[in-house]
């Protein structure tokens, strides 16, 4: 018999999250009372009953054991839309906007994401790379176990790669399984105007990403005043061409048609649709585009939600992130299952799944990640709490106790 | 020179919360950068500038010093409004709202309030205590220091001993102070209609409830469908007349006159208030009555959040608390401060003083925890963050590090 890696038993639930047979949002979400896992070789070998699993596979044999009695067990978050890496505070624009100040004023004061790409281009490699760990730590800390991270604080060929890079070097050290997108196309520079900068992505700052060989996304914000679809679709049929897949920030202010523009160009996601209609999203199931919803971003900004239950009744499979980023100070998977279920009127195993197993989906690891079935890596969480709908029933309150990646405890 | 117990040092700030000069909802905080704080036998004893306090109270002097380079030093939170302890788990009905089942619907297949009743009645005295100490453990991981605690969940004179017996136990145990209010108006029990249950809840509990001596509080549920003005009032000066001092459940679903009566009787605080008028404001002012907010609740019911912004401006001091119960399943201060801000347009500063100074007014402690300033209790909490800002902006993510309590280090 191989080395056994790990069991964790007793379970008052393991949440286990295998392939759906697209009968319901949460279908393949196997809830297992007293259940129990086992691990070999950074794979889950066998999920089931407790008893059953742990007479096949004695936890005393196990390099580690886990009691997991009146806990819950769950697969690792997949957290697929973050802009983690950058340098400078922010707070200080919320105090402010509770003040009263709009967002135009703070703007005119230089503050907004202009503000970040001043002092991200300002810092040096190791600052990136050290806050940006920092940030990991608290993901780790509240479960996630893969993230997706974007540069795009840049604007500029050297920043944006030296973020790319501060992803790479983060990736080697960190437990977290990290994916990088490379995102130029964020905003404007100061100084330039749409049409010039979006020349500069394509001719410039694209080439030397794609020979940089990190990132593996190219993600646009298609939105009024910032970059137009056919601005966007250039940058996206360019990125394509470098071989990086599409991803598009559509319709989170207005209606401008950036989610048809992913399912165009068959995009992996589509991300925000607060403005997405019915046509929008059938387009993306068509296309096999996953719709990412940000809930955090509009609980910060106070506007509506994205409508989760109009596009799961369409039958789309909706993923959940977290949105991380000056604007949206939120690194918790869990937090963001509680506003997708009280905001969005999301199920809790509906949540569930879009944060881990639809959510692999959107960044392209269909078979990786995000499952709780035999073969998946064993990236858990086992949470103090006796079943997955506690997470999202605990508002504001992380639940996760012990963080497993690839088989090994790494936070706990 | 007196024993020197505990010095803070180096703090990137002390939210230095001090009694305000009643000009504004934040005055009284004093954001010190760079500061420190040193305590003698549980108290503060000097706060302010990093350089100055190290000089007069050398940290290699103190039984424990703590270096808060890059982290900020707050008083620890006061929350006075939860329902601590009972027990049963009404996670299914989370999710079976979410599912589209009415709150009707729940109550008719024996869900809501009146099961958490079933499930603590049927509890024994151990397991009251065991739950109890397993929350407080959860709001001391969230720097709650000094907690207020109703019973109610009883609806009969052994049960609500028994509460108040459980916190009474949990008090000595904890590291947490706890405070405990009778809450035998919390519903009316199965059975009974709501005049008969006034009646025994006057001539029977509440005189063993004060023989029994652990409450110090007398709350009552004034609501539509639930307790009267009448019956509130006959309640709360039949608790008065036991010495125990009056708070109101008031205009939670609908404007009964629940904040006038509250400062009628001359409560301690008046609390949910989310159908309060400015009449009503006013005549809590006058009577000293304490308004509490508990935006968790407004944020899980998707109703409206009360009015803290007209509150403010016609310059009642408001205060924050969580309502933790089994309906609104949350243990963290910071988040209520998120939900302050993000919900109800409190700045950081005003949610800071409402969760610490105000909150402790509200439990008649004015002169006792919820500050950071000489002579006050040393009930600190050391924050992975640079300053107070951060713990409302940080969505859903408890920045909460290591907790002092009279001095000591309880929580790391
Ligand atoms: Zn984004
Ligand atoms: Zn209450």
């Amino acid at each position: 018999m191989t080395d056994l890696q790990l069991v964790v038993h007793d379970a008052s639930e393991v949440a286990a999250v295998r392939d759906g047979d697209g009968s319901s949002a949460s279908s393949g979400l196997e809830p297992i009372d007293d259940g129990a896992v086992a691990v070999v070789d950074g794979e889950i070998e066998a999920v089931g009953d407790s008893g059953a699993i742990t007479r096949e596979y004695p936890p005393e044999n196990a390099e580690t054991a886990i009691d997991a009695t009146g806990r819950t067990v769950q697969p690792g978050f997949v957290d697929p839309h973050t802009h983690a890496v950058f340098a400078g505070d922010r707070s200080d624009e919320f105090e402010a906007k509770l003040q009263g100040k709009s967002y135009q004023e703070i703007m005119a004061e230089g503050g907004g994401i202009l503000r970040t790409v001043r002092a991200t281009r300002e810092a040096d490699d190791e600052t990136l790379l050290a806050n940006l760990l920092d940030h990991l730590d608290v993901m780790l800390a509240h479960g996630s176990t893969t993230v997706e991270v974007k540069s795009g604080y840049g604007l500029d060929a050297e920043t944006e790669l030296r973020m790319l890079e501060a992803i790479e070097r983060a990736d080697e050290r960190h437990p977290i399984d990290l994916v990088a997108t490379y995102m130029g196309a964020h905003a404007v520079p100061e100084g330039s105007d749409a049409d010039e900068y979006v020349d500069e992505v394509i001719d410039e700052q694209l080439p030397t990403v794609a020979d940089q060989g990190i990132a593996e996304f190219c993600d646009v914000f298609c939105e009024e005043d910032v970059f137009s679809v056919e601005q966007s679709r250039r940058i996206l049929e360019a990125g394509r061409a470098h071989g990086l897949a599409p991803k598009v920030h559509a319709e989170e202010f207005v209606h401008l048609g950036g989610t048809q523009l992913a399912a165009d160009v068959g995009a992996t996601s589509a991300d925000h649709l607060l403005h997405a209609t019915t046509d929008d999203v059938r387009a993306l199931i068509d296309a096999g585009t996953v719709p990412v919803l940000l809930p955090g971003t509009a609980f910060g900004l106070r506007t509506e939600y994205a409508d989760a239950r109009g596009m799961l009744e369409e039958g789309a499979p909706v993923a959940l992130a977290t949105d991380f980023n000056p604007n949206c100070y939120s690194h918790s998977m869990g937090y963001a299952t509680t506003l997708a279920c009280v905001g969005m009127r999301m199920t809790p195993a509906e949540a569930l799944v879009a944060a881990t197993r639809t959510a692999a989906a959107a960044i392209d690891r269909p078979d990786g990640p995000g499952r709780l079935e035999v073969g998946a890596p064993a990236d858990l969480c086992v949470l103090d709490a006796p079943s997955h709908v506690h997470v999202p029933y605990s508002f504001g309150v992380n639940r996760v106790d012990t963080v497993v990646k690839d088989g090994e405890v790494v936070h706990e």
